[in-house]
């Protein structure tokens, strides 16, 4: 791999602590970094090189996945890291960067290969990318990528705003965007089951399937960012990037030997072909909801507007449940059941596929018969489970549904973060969001963004702890579906007694 | 359930003690025999009843799946026993043992229904049955059922006779005959999955799959059985009864709600649809072979000609491998290797269904990539295993195959006897082989053993503890395929450390 100067904006905040400098060190130790690196951390507050060094290494103890610690390769990891104080603002502390960088680049003898990490506020992102454009940061004799999160834009026009600023510093090619839900191992895995397995796709379309649920729940509540999440919701914060990304990485129809362009051409072509909402459409697709008071795990919750520093008239959603329909050749009328929301009864985040039941069998009369599902669990544990009907012998006529399940553990599943980082030291942009998906997506949103600016859609209240406004279920009901797994989760701990699992994997 | 004698003839043997009364008292302790029933053991040898029950409790606790032992339970069980002594060729015999049905059915108010379980040698079966009919032991007024093990015949013709000597006293639809594969609890799913699983049905066909491969390895050698087995070998022993059902039970096509007369029909149309071997044709098809010295697990064994009481120049067949074609719209083209053998390396029944590559995909440089595989393991093991491709990915480019499995332990799934005894109890003969079936398979086996018998086929010899000749793995290598899993069993207890599994059922 090319030797690399990683410059980190924000080295001392919280990302950087808990996933940056754990995916770098993972990375290290899996020999996945490139022989020669560097890497600069830059912060507002003054800071030594070895208080850089001893913070980054107690992040490593509390949030790598690795427990062992090998001193040796410890020391050779910190090494690589020096740290740098730095004004986003101030154009010198730009030129000092530079010069740092360029002569640990000659100390190293390295390539000037720059990777900018912007782990900041997005009210930064485009005063950093103008000053490494006219310091000159960005125009040494190797490449230069510009790495950002989440949120790009609050809506269409900001999105578009911020694209046209941060490309006169760099190239549509050089703009690495993080949706980290695209570095979780089982969203990557998505593309390859689907494209390297000819039983999927023997099964993946319109005839064989039909409906996709997918839903992301969390358990928590606003928590401290009552600042930010109030102005943004569950639509801006979690649907219009980390939602629609996983239904266009479930959805993209790929040819075999694909490359990162063909990924995300294709996904451009999922975005063309979902069915756009009109702003007064919007009632009848989208359910909007914000949660009440209510119990979690035992404990009381307060309402979202009973939260510190959120406004008591908060109109916020904090749920969206919506039901979208992708018009081509595959999937026209499966109709794609999406929803997130805080405070729901559990945590989870998957993807439900619900195989048709032919029309011969459903007028079966086995009333305990449940459709085939092929669930893909994303988070908090990864696996692949298929339902299957089986009965057992001695109780004829009783059917029951078999899962064949595989699940890793977690500590054998690399990060997210770790995922994304090395493709985008690599250069590899399949796994990050191309600027037209994103434009797409907001457009795809804004009518729900306007609709609910005017209130065309009723704010359901939910109460904490339970799977969101009834509304949502009455979204799948009238087509004759029902979420699954509510209440009932995809793993029965109680039911794993008495049966033994096997798994294994051949190189 | 109807209140029921079970006569069992061979009350005394090993069959009875090792399977039959393990299976009584594992239906009894989950409440699947009837209310009221009596155990009627029959033997040439003088035995108390007291002295019987002791006997049938000593078979208990050696041979029953169940560890436990509540002592009222074992003991309502053991009072339901009786034994009479009886000479199969005395009808004064037969006499008697009416005299005390009728007494006992009368004592406890039972219809006189009688089951009439023949767990003897086969030479004893048609003198059983004519006596039974003449003793009037079967002409009461509630029903009568006679079961009945394997051997049925020694080719087509004895089977013909055989079988029309029974019908003299039984219907057909009264005869029970017992082929204890039928009975495992994977063989019983296949219908019930194929039939109920929409996403298994649309990949059930040529269009999808490649090949099936049906395995049924054994490590032990001839044992004591040489008198018996040196007459039989693996075609008659293994092949017409237990492979052909296997076969049968794979590839029936049922409709929906099907009953045990559609099972029993289907299978009949796929004996139907079987390409016939020519005796000119053998050669080319069939594989015979026999063991001669070899190790297994470690230890010396010696080749079959040296086992004890087999003459030593034995052409019997301690193996074969054979490629079968069905003539019909679902699978035409898709060849069917069968095999089995003695002295394997190891001991395994299974089917591997292996599906097509679609022709772009095998156009591809993924090299390492491999099909795709449904394999349904059926002893010593259940389970039931998914293989994909999949990739790591922090190794971009390789494939590595994932296994999504089912499996249940030993001691959860009933014994094919309990499977089987139940369904005879109910008089529902969905997993009894149908005279038709036996029939059938008889007349596609005698070209083989025509074949054999004027030795138009050579008998390769393969050292014990290897997968069988050389010539079984050419038989799929001229097809372009091979024996899926020969020294990488389909669960690799390497590997299972790190992984975790779940499963479960929901009612």
């Amino acid at each position: 791999m090319e030797a690399t100067t990683f410059v980190l904006f924000g080295a001392t905040g919280d990302l950087a602590k808990r996933k940056i400098y754990p995916a770098l060190y993972n990375l290290f130790v899996d020999q996945k970094m490139p022989q020669s690196f560097s890497v600069i951390g830059l912060g507002r507050r003054e800071l030594s090189d070895e208080a850089f060094r001893a913070n980054v290494e107690r992040s490593l103890r509390e949030f790598s996945r690795r427990e062992a610690h090998d001193p040796v390769v410890m020391k050779n990891f910190l090494s690589a890291f020096r740290y740098n104080v730095l004004d986003v603002s101030r154009k010198e502390d730009y030129r000092k960067l530079r010069q740092l960088i360029e002569q640990q680049e000659e100390k190293l003898r390295m390539v000037p290969n720059r990777l900018f990490y912007l782990s900041v506020g997005p009210e930064f992102f485009e005063t950093i990318a103008a000053n490494i454009h006219e310091s000159g940061l960005g125009s040494a004799n190797g490449w230069k990528r510009l790495v950002i999160e989440k949120p790009f834009g609050h809506d269409l026009q900001s999105a578009r705003d911020l694209n046209a600023n941060l490309s006169k510093a760099f190239t549509e090619d050089e703009i690495f965007r993080i949706d980290h839900y695209l570095g979780k191992p089982m969203v990557q895995k998505l593309e390859v089951l689907q494209q390297s397995n000819p039983v999927l796709q023997a099964l993946w379309d319109n005839r064989h399937i039909a409906n996709v649920q997918i839903t992301a729940n969390e358990i928590v509540g606003v928590e401290e960012r009552a600042g930010y999440y109030d102005h943004v919701g569950a639509v801006r914060d979690m649907f219009q990037n980390h939602m629609l990304q996983l239904l266009m990485m479930l959805t993209i129809q790929l040819p075999n030997n694909s490359t990162s362009e063909d990924v995300r051409f294709k996904k451009k072509l999922v975005m063309d072909s979902l069915e756009p909402l009109q702003k007064e459409d919007v009632r009848s697709h989208v359910v909007r909801g914000q949660y009440e008071a209510g119990m979690i795990q035992g404990k009381p919750v307060a309402g979202y507007t009973s939260e510190p520093n959120i406004p008591a008239a908060s109109q916020n959603d904090t749920f969206i449940a919506a039901k979208l329909q992708i018009d081509d050749y595959f999937w026209r009328g499966v109709p794609f059941y999406i929803r997130t929301g805080k405070r729901m009864k559990d945590k989870s985040t998957r993807i439900v596929i619900e195989f048709k039941e032919p029309i011969m069998q459903s007028k079966g009369t086995d009333d305990n018969k449940t459709p085939n599902l092929l669930v893909f669990e994303i988070s908090p544990n990864e696996g692949i489970s298929l339902q299957l009907n089986t009965r057992d012998p001695l109780h004829k006529g009783e059917f029951k549904p078999m899962h064949i399940d595989f699940h890793e553990r977690e500590d054998n599943v690399p990060e997210a973060y770790e995922n994304l980082i090395f493709d985008a030291l690599h250069g590899d942009s399949t796994f990050f969001a191309h600027w037209d998906e994103v434009e797409l997506s907001w457009q795809w949103v804004q009518p729900i963004l306007d609709a609910y600016e005017e209130n065309l859609v009723p704010l359901h209240l939910y109460e904490a702890g339970t799977y969101g406004p009834a509304e949502s279920d009455a979204l799948l009901a009238q087509d004759g579906y029902h979420w699954w797994f509510d209440d009932k989760p995809v793993q029965n701990n109680e039911a794993i007694k008495g049966e033994q699992y096997a798994y294994h994997t051949n190189n």
